[in-house]
């Protein structure tokens, strides 16, 4: 008997890694657009979690921004019906707030999975980000240009969300999909320019592999993942050291900052900035760095003005943060 | 008065700074290809030098890999004494060795430029690379997707060598040549598709900017720098766990190691897989990964075979490494 396609065994292999990672009571929702990724993702789930006496059910979320999108999303419930999912759940949201459409839409894409989430608890939610999406989302982070953190991508494992497909390939998911005689639907605003996501992967990741070879995405997913240990590590540790230097009178002791590794340092500098009122989108590396100078190249500088109407200032050791 | 234009007084001040912070018995040596950026280094450098009694001088040196490159070399090196620098030294090298031409032509002149250092110790050299060079190292080490330390990009202080212009854009580096009436030599090898740095230059980074918006260069270069701070923290605070690791009877104790940060302890079976004899070209991040699992995820596996001949394996509780 020959088994599945390799790349059909590919996906249902990683979704067979996920389940059995996961609490024996845990409910599995696949969160599913009807792109391919996600249907292929939803095929896996429904063929493997009967196999191992899981329950498993699904979520799609009709963002109302497309017209037809109401009737799209009961179509997406019906197939993920067929395929023996249950419950199917269609989630309708209300995409608005700040940051453009695509943040706003993640936002409210995000609050549906998790109240769908909790209100089957104990639950996990599936995610069908593949190894492609991740390595654009490492290329979105750099244009912030703010560290480990921001170039960290998507983790495959959180409390509730899980990327089983986060190392395999668009290409082979795809291939998954159409091979499980599955029909996906292809959201025209991956192809819109307007979204920074799509110029990123049709304009930007080709221009990049043109220049650097066919390994960049892969490069950039390693990296992502590299990168996450880095920050938590990092941030771990910067807990630690904001800890020591915590001073009785308020602030912080540069006697402990100097000691301390410059990533730790500048860390502990911009959580107190924060807790003292900058606000985080406007806090930026140059800030930090200026306050660094207080501890590493103090010549008896005045005040540093921070965002948010918050100064830092250095004085009797200690760097003190006041509005 | 009015003093300079905004560019000059620009690179000026970035030579200033470098100047101020070296020790007074230092030679400042800058190494000029004849290129606009470090032409306007060696301009800066040679305004600035007299002004605080500096002996400041010049090293070109002549790959030998266009025609016409010696007598190239000569001219730049009588316009760096029409400058004043003095000594300027032209420095022949032999371009050979493996990992491509641009990495060979790299090693060789490094080489000389350290040569030149020694000759004239205590010396710095002062090299002309921009933000916009930091920029594109980031890119190029994105494809080794090797972690932190292939993304840190070049840093702006050495033991030798310093980078006052890294904060400084291209553009900005050019228009000060030019304003400071210099004429400089445009290295066709910029423009060559066949060089990975010229493709990332005029295809890669132009694609990027043009998905993700003007900051792109910047955020970059940004970028680096945090992430040059990072690696230089985990990689002290690996060499201090793998101290503690250290078993009596050789290998690392799992013990120590589970209780660390995953970013540390990859960090640390990296290292002992090196010191092992797996060469740094073929121990991947999977091979590290596989290595962990011997420690995170120890379900009794048999050996691990590394490259090199090398093999990991786990036994009373400690990771072993074996030829």
């Amino acid at each position: 008997m020959s088994g599945p396609p390799p790349a059909v065994a590919a996906v249902r292999s990683a979704v067979r890694r996920v389940l059995r990672a996961l609490p024996e009571d845990t409910t599995v929702l696949v969160a599913c657009s009807g792109g391919a990724d996600s249907l292929a993702l939803a095929g896996a789930l429904a063929f493997e979690a009967p196999r191992v006496g899981r329950t498993a059910g699904a979520v799609t979320v009709d963002h109302g921004l497309q017209e037809g999108s109401a009737e799209r999303a009961e179509s997406v419930a019906g197939t993920l019906r067929g395929l023996g999912l249950a419950p199917v759940m269609v989630e309708t949201v209300r995409v608005t707030g700040a940051g453009g459409p695509e943040a706003a839409a993640r936002r409210a894409r995000y609050r549906a999975l998790n109240a769908a989430a909790r209100a089957h608890a104990p639950a996990a939610v599936l995610l069908g980000h593949t190894l492609d999406d991740q390595a654009e989302t490492v290329l979105l982070g750099l244009a912030r240009g703010s560290g480990a953190r921001s170039l960290s991508g998507m983790a495959a494992r959180g409390d509730v969300h899980h990327r089983p497909l986060l190392e395999l390939d668009r290409a082979t998911v795809r291939r998954a999909c159409l091979l499980m005689g599955l029909d996906p639907w292809e959201d025209p605003h991956n192809h819109d320019p307007r979204f920074a996501r799509s110029r990123v992967r049709h304009e930007a990741l080709p221009a990049l592999e043109k220049a650097l070879g066919p390994g960049i995405t892969a490069a950039l997913a390693r990296t992502a993942g590299m990168l996450r240990d880095d920050a938590d590590a990092l941030d771990a540790l910067a807990v630690e050291l904001r800890e020591r230097a915590r001073s009785d009178g308020g602030g912080l002791d540069v006697a402990s900052l100097e000691r301390a590794e410059a990533a730790l340092r500048t860390r502990v500098l911009r959580a107190a900035a924060l807790d003292a009122g900058c606000p985080a989108t406007d806090l930026a590396a140059r800030h930090v760095r200026e306050l660094d100078r207080l501890v590493t190249e103090w010549r008896g500088q005045s005040h540093i003005d921070l965002p948010g109407g918050v100064r830092g200032r250095r004085a009797a050791g200690r760097i003190l943060f006041e509005r």
